[in-house]
């Protein structure tokens, strides 16, 4: 690949609040960019203490890996110039839990999987280029592709600390 | 760590649709459970092509990063008798991106960051350990931590080909 034209970054705030039960809104800022304020919120079903008032945080992540590649697959069809029409896919994201004696579990990742459908009169080898450069640009894809760290701090009086 | 109790497993499938501009329809199922339906939707603002009747992708992945972590939270405090009032979280989502001059561009992850407030009268030793085990919960973070494989397959007439 050649060197790239340039860079950018994308950074999203996201403030959530919770006082309830499982309910959690969340209120998302990206940054620098005008209108790019949205509030949502997560919830849990009855079954886990919950009251059903939003979607679970899972159902989020499945929508936002989904609609990431999706719109890669639609914008860059568009800049390389390659029709799209329809795009339908379907998305299995699974995990595991282990429950352990003081009712607390730990989570596991088993795996992601897309099956892509495009309604194109383009070629399928330029179908595969197109979905092969939307899986890189794909941000979701990309971060689950390699280990992150995620980093934490915890308010203690007046002061953060790290834990 | 003792032995798990049991394990468990979630599977959410998602059935994403696209056929106009940025904005893409995502219907997911949590499998096996009652009422575990949820429509949801993505779109982008204007600067990128999108209509903005909907958050982006990345949006709802902040939402759902901060809602994991805050239903562990909520859910172990309870399992664990560690009393939690209101909990407050700032969640930090930065991605970078190189422009190529095919007009596509590649992402990858830079970094996330939480701080979190629990309103608690319990002592802060409980707080840390109640937050150490919400992160073990966390599925989302537990999967941002390692190197996942994300597998895809296209459809070509009446096949499926992995690509």
């Amino acid at each position: 690949m050649s060197s790239p034209l340039k860079d950018f970054e994308i950074t999203l705030n996201a403030k959530a609040y919770s006082s309830g039960r499982m309910r959690c809104d969340v209120s998302v800022d990206l940054e620098g960019i005008p209108d790019g304020h949205y509030d949502l919120a997560t919830d849990e079903g009855a079954y886990l203490g919950g009251e059903g008032t939003a979607p679970p945080p899972l159902a989020l992540f499945a929508a936002a890996l989904s609609g990431c590649l999706m719109t890669q697959i639609r914008s860059f069809g568009k800049n390389l110039k390659i029709p799209v029409d329809a795009v339908r896919m379907n998305t299995v994201c699974k995990w595991k839990g282990e429950l352990y004696d003081d009712r607390t579990y730990s989570g596991s990742p088993v795996g992601f999987h897309l099956d892509i459908e495009v309604d194109s009169s383009a070629p399928q080898e330029d179908i595969t280029r197109l979905i092969s450069k939307a899986k890189q640009g794909c941000f979701i894809e990309k971060t689950l592709a390699q280990p992150n760290t995620v980093t934490h701090r915890l308010k203690v009086g007046d002061d953060w600390i790290s834990i």
